[in-house]
């Protein structure tokens, strides 16, 4: 992902500097034209702004706050731009962290995969400063299809991520039970797929339904245990904010027998395999 | 939906004989060239098919067994399709019936709302025996946008038909929790229904999303009552062909919940209250 | 069940006509002076009360309402008692049917086993007329060891019933889900459910967490489709009531799982099975 | 609860060093005989074993691992029992930081109310070293009417305690939604409670049914805001052992809309509110 946002920025004339802790994925780029850095510190300074693209809470705190850390490069009235999927807590942390160096924090999750990423078709919710925002929509546009502003708290971006990421594995849990119904209906899947393609028109619908249907969950496009871990931000956030989601309740449960049943480096879409097992039906995997 | 369906085919060109238990709904067709029926044998009396649009089972039984039913009126070789949306059983009981009467039955239930209906742009899902489908097809074609087969059962349309209904109600919910999340997180639910158009693409999340996100539940496009009746299909399926659907008993449980405090009669979009109730927002409604 | 029941209802002094499909059933209390009815008809004519014992609301229909049914041999002024458990809405049928031939009808299902029918030790729930319920107390006192009175009308009676078995179930399904985390944690079952008998000291507890660690749940003393059975008499109530009751949902879902898994005829503590098989631990069972 | 214990322990004839962070509560047992320690590392220095009974993992953290906390004054040999309801988690990190200094850890939870411990009537689960859990079952006869060993490693006691609360929870929920098809039934709640208490058996049972049923949630035993920390505890150990609980997931659903409704301070037997809600009925609460 951070590759091709890298090569976007660049293609869209910005100046960029990179840091990847793997120096060679990094190397990649200078052909493009970016600077390599030695460290998140050195990537910051002098920067307008360090965009951060990380795998998760733990991930985004080593960077930003190590002895190397990118607070600790960044000037005063620059910014960091966490586009990473992170909790609702660390954002507000990063926020709280970088107002003491009055440096400034925004969140900027994407959603896309990394094909999105390579065309630049990624979903921008950016949440924090109005002024801020304003100021670097242009490195939004240059590596998204569209931004969208989700309030004045930077952490409300990453609400609205968590909230999308939900509603994408509720499809692919809806499509495991619908799927179950229709084999032990003795009707194809597949016209089950072609039916709903036509009712809902939706290319995530014919993405997630497609890889239920073709059964092929490995190797994985994305990893059933990080959707573990997406589904684990919803209900995070869900208990910080008190409201029940029983929808998600379910995708956690449905996820952990997944990851039981010996699913964890398979294909989140693999999800379905559960819905099938409870019904009695044969499925791929281990035996 | 049948007086859409039955102008259309008119206009394809199809004699039609219409029945209505009230008369002057039909008669509104006789100036596209309808002829009146004042029974449904009556209407099946020398027609090579019978169709039948109608609320639930035991409409669809009293209108082919009762005396002046549609059994009753017509011949060997000609059909019954059954366009409502019934249990599996019924289809079930339907097609063993009309076999010994040597006529023929079909389920051919639609997706698409009354508008659809007008425009010829329903989805029809058909099944029964092969031929009989194919036969019929310049029917389908006549009525809808596109004909999915489902399979030599007739039933199995109307697991089709059951699943998809689990599909769009699924969507409701998730969007229900997520925009209780997102209301106490202090976000405008139309800037994420804004992302959610822009990640799923689909004119139903469109739909049923603005339907949630506007807030006005009466006057009522599809009752949530109705919407519980084929929750209870789902769930009849889902005992029938013995398939866990846990996604199915949490619609179930918030359509009771829905159901409990006053929303009867509200749209089914309304659905989404429950969600918000659970998480402590003010909600329209009764109080 | 009814075997044990009239058998103390003869040793309590009462003169009692046994009718059973199968003959010889009935002819094994001959010894303890019952005269061998040849029908219900027959077993009612002349009877101050017909007590009911079966399987479910279709057996009770046919019972009550055939040719040679109860409702035909019933003077005007006796009572038709009815210990199934059955649908609130069978109940109220039979009240209504009954009270057309000015007879009474009360619901008066029981809790126990068969040891405890044989053993005197029922739980009586009964519900009717209040007159009537006080007649027959008699009657509950000679195949019960306590009788509670669950209101005027004859279905409060199978609500309570009902409302018992949704507890009961509950308690499985719960020990399920517990010990499939004991098992995980390396943590003796045994143990567990020590602390647990500490901790509640139930008999019932004792009982059912006995048989889901004990493990062999064939042969089986209730098997699970009864349950199931049982279980989908809880969900028709809550939709009648309109109660949403997610635990209910769960146990529905988790009873269709075992019965995809080929655990009809297993006992009903196999349910715990579920739990176990999505936790991904092995199981006994089909292969 | 720290005082009873201590006074038990007292009783039986062992010293007592005692600390509070509250000085006066120490205080309070100086006439039975207590040394006041002004801090844990002086409570634990010259001792065999310091028992810690805290409110959650971050206040044993605080008390163990602080500047003057129980490592720090504990001798090698000497053990830290842990009687707080804390994480599997937490139970290791102490069981491995105790272990680098040569100091015994165990686990040592307790099921029961403050009445219980006054009366010396806890149920201990203890777990560790098989050695040292014999060395100390002195300790734990002092306070508890029963000792169950749950396993050699620490943190199998604790999974066996949030198991137990699991169990509990889960009681008031089916209560909840028990009760709430009674009172839509016209049904007494008393009445359904005698008829559960028959049934059951259970001390517990007559306890929490009498709670949900009485219907004063404030003042509370236990507040809810602290019932869903347990919960909590019980979701965690079901993500790291793998093991879904959807009747646990409920308990969260359920206990973040009680939050959500104004709950937080009311006694936990107030979830039951949750499923009155969701059925229409009319609850006490904020309004």
């Amino acid at each position: 992902m951070g590759l091709s946002m890298a090569r976007n920025l660049l293609l869209a004339g910005h100046e960029v500097s990179v840091y990847n802790r793997t120096r060679d994925k990094a190397e990649a780029l200078k052909g493009d034209g970016a600077r390599i850095a030695g460290s998140p510190a050195e990537a910051a300074h002098g920067s307008d702004a360090v965009l951060s693209m990380l795998a998760d809470d733990q991930a985004v705190a080593d960077v930003t706050f190590g002895e190397q850390g990118i607070a600790a490069g960044l000037s005063p009235g620059a910014a960091h731009i966490s586009q990473s999927t992170i909790s609702l807590a660390m954002a507000r942390k990063l926020a709280e962290e970088h107002a003491k160096s009055r440096q400034i924090y925004l969140s900027a999750p994407v959603f896309g995969r990394p094909e999105a990423a390579a065309a630049k078709k990624l979903i921008v919710v950016a949440a924090g400063d109005g002024k801020a925002v304003a100021r670097f929509q242009p490195v939004f546009e240059a590596i998204g299809r569209q931004t969208f502003v989700a309030g004045e708290e930077a952490w409300q971006a990453n609400a609205v991520k968590v909230g999308g990421n939900f509603m994408i594995v509720s499809v692919i849990e809806a499509f495991g039970e619908a799927f179950a119904m229709m084999r032990k209906a003795g009707i194809e899947p597949h016209l089950f797929l072609d039916v709903m393609n036509e009712l809902f028109a939706s290319p995530l619908y014919k993405n997630y339904g497609g890889s239920v249907v073709g059964g092929v969950f490995e190797p994985a496009g994305f990893v059933l245990k990080l959707g573990l871990k997406d589904v684990g931000l919803v209900l995070e956030a869900s208990k910080e904010l008190t409201v029940p989601m029983p929808f998600a309740s379910i995708l956690r449960d449905h996820c952990l027998s997944a990851m039981a049943n010996g699913q964890a480096e398979m294909d989140l879409s693999s999800l379905a395999l559960v819905a099938a097992r409870n019904a009695g039906l044969p499925v791929p995997g281990k035996s």
